[in-house]
């Protein structure tokens, strides 16, 4: 991901909200990345201890937590993301320290943000950014979260064809109002675009995060091999059950997360896909052992005849999270190949 | 629930896994409770600390975890869940001290346990507990999930109905063969037929546990009134969206998790319910305000035109959760409607 940000004159700004570890991010230092993305102002607190002093907040303001904000922003660069006049106003009204402002965008998600079709309210947002001396208008800013719908390259291309013109529009609207902001920046970041497009000219900073793991889900929308996947979860076999297949795991809802993806050959609902574990990683064994269901604490793995004779109550078997983000904020920490303990926020 | 049991002449011991708190804890023990039920072995050390003296593990014994269980067996009545020959060899080999073991029946379910054509399984099994001082033969466990398939009373009714009888024929089966054991209890414990049925004398025991709070899926199950439910999540707004009537809050999957049922009244596919919140408690608006989608961070609540109108960017609104044991583990403390802090695990 460096590397396409390097080719196509970008800055790399990952998201950190997938791995939320001081540890793992300095695997991203070692790639020169020196901003970063996150999804709260806790998280936000976390990075700073680390030594991250430019942190972007992709997120609405949550204008309730004005003196968190006033606190980081003593300390770091710290940019906010405002996407209406009521957070903007009272940011105005309550900031006592500078920190950069991203307009929030809807390229077509329809979560947050001000759409094509409200250029006035953003150009109004601009004005009022302007006369702040608090408050540092650095660009647009959008997720392309539709993009999880995807399935397979086509896809992704396809709304990767439409929503840069969103920004680049808005940003053309922007310039020739306010001339003085002619650099304003456009960042974009979901994994899905950022790990299949090459194409990143018309964009300034991209903000991918999930790909620091992959999961399940990414390799159904096609953003990722199943090989590319890095973090899979240990759990202990304590039932069995010949007659449908199945092996019980201490491995449920609590752990996993809910998230629920169709297998895109076998059609199966899926929690996760089997894995053998072993000293330099796992291998998968086949398309038909999964995790099918889950309660708070109970997996049930339905597995192929051969994968269920060889293992036995006791044994560790390894799953592939649907969404890698969820599963590893329930887990709270990561163990590694050499059974290092590597700490989460 | 304490009411109930006494009525039947049953034990109640509740399940603390929805909870998870010894403070909160104390109000069972307000009611006479003196034995529990928790889901792991790390939930039981922890109520062991807190001085619960009897405590079940109602999930299949993981062999792995021998060492924790010595620990706790050394000073606790321990009492855990064997449904399969290598877990009970496996704690006879490593046991240091006495534990109670429940054999788990498998009344419909179809998730952990030996069914009722497996009278040879279990009757071989309570043979070499009872070769071993280290075992004590308690009884019959069972959970009868499938009641959380029920919509209404009638539902919960025909499933209470049939595994009732499953139970009593083991019984009577082990004691023709084990005439010693006559006094084997059973022990059930699904939260809608505890709350639904009234009739238990054919049980020994009762282990309901979601009741503490109920939640959304229990009232679409049958088994609470709205007005039962006892735990909300207060969410700060921080965007609105009148074209979709949307208020964005600060309440994601990460918070709430990701369970979804439909709306028995509106057929909405809802993550939870809209209340707005008072001193006292909260009050429900209308069937129409729900809870419609989750991102990690995020969630879009769908409102009513006069709820959108009365609420601002930076109130607070609440949200019953769909299931409490997984928003209230999702989120690690709660608040009393006084402002204090009541720890979990």
């Amino acid at each position: 991901m460096a590397a396409k940000a390097k080719r196509n004159h970008v800055e790399l700004r990952p998201h950190f909200k997938t791995h939320v570890s001081l540890e793992i991010g300095e695997w991203f230092r070692a790639a020169e990345v020196e901003k970063i993305t996150v999804s709260s102002l806790k998280m936000a607190e976390y990075f700073a201890l680390g030594d991250w002093n430019d942190i972007t907040v992709a997120f609405p303001v949550n204008i309730r937590e004005i003196d968190r904000i006033n606190s980081l922003a003593k300390n770091i660069q710290l940019n906010l993301l405002v996407e209406n006049e009521t957070a903007l106003e009272y940011l105005s009204q309550h900031l006592r320290h500078k920190v950069g402002i991203f307009i929030k965008i809807d390229v077509g998600t329809n979560r947050t943000g001000l759409g094509p079709n409200q250029l006035s309210r953003i150009l109004s947002l601009i004005q009022n950014i302007d006369n702040d001396s608090h408050l540092d208008f650095i660009g647009l800013l959008a997720h392309a979260g539709h993009t999880y719908g995807a399935r397979g390259l086509r896809d992704i291309q396809q709304i990767h064809e439409t929503y840069p013109k969103i920004l680049t529009d808005i940003k053309t609207a922007i310039i020739h109002s306010f001339p003085s902001y002619s650099k304003l920046i456009i960042s974009v970041g979901d994994t899905p675009s950022c790990s299949r497009m090459e194409d990143f000219g018309w964009a300034d900073e991209i903000r991918p995060g999930n790909y620091v793991f992959y999961d399940v889900m990414q390799w159904i929308i096609g953003s990722n091999k199943l090989s590319d996947i890095a973090v899979a979860m240990a759990c202990p076999i304590v039932a069995k059950h010949k007659d449908r297949n199945a092996l019980i795991i201490h491995g449920g809802a609590v752990h996993f997360a809910r998230d629920v993806m169709y297998h895109p050959f076998t059609n199966h609902k899926i929690y996760g896909l089997v894995v053998e574990l072993s000293e330099k990683g796992w291998n998968r064994p086949d398309h038909k052992s999964y995790l099918a269901k889950l309660s708070q604490e109970h997996g049930t793995l339905i597995v192929s005849d051969e994968l269920f004779n060889r293992y036995s109550i006791g044994d560790i078997i390894g799953v592939l999270p649907i969404h890698s983000c969820m599963t590893a904020d329930c887990m709270g920490t990561y163990m590694d190949l050499e059974g290092r303990i590597i700490e989460r926020m």
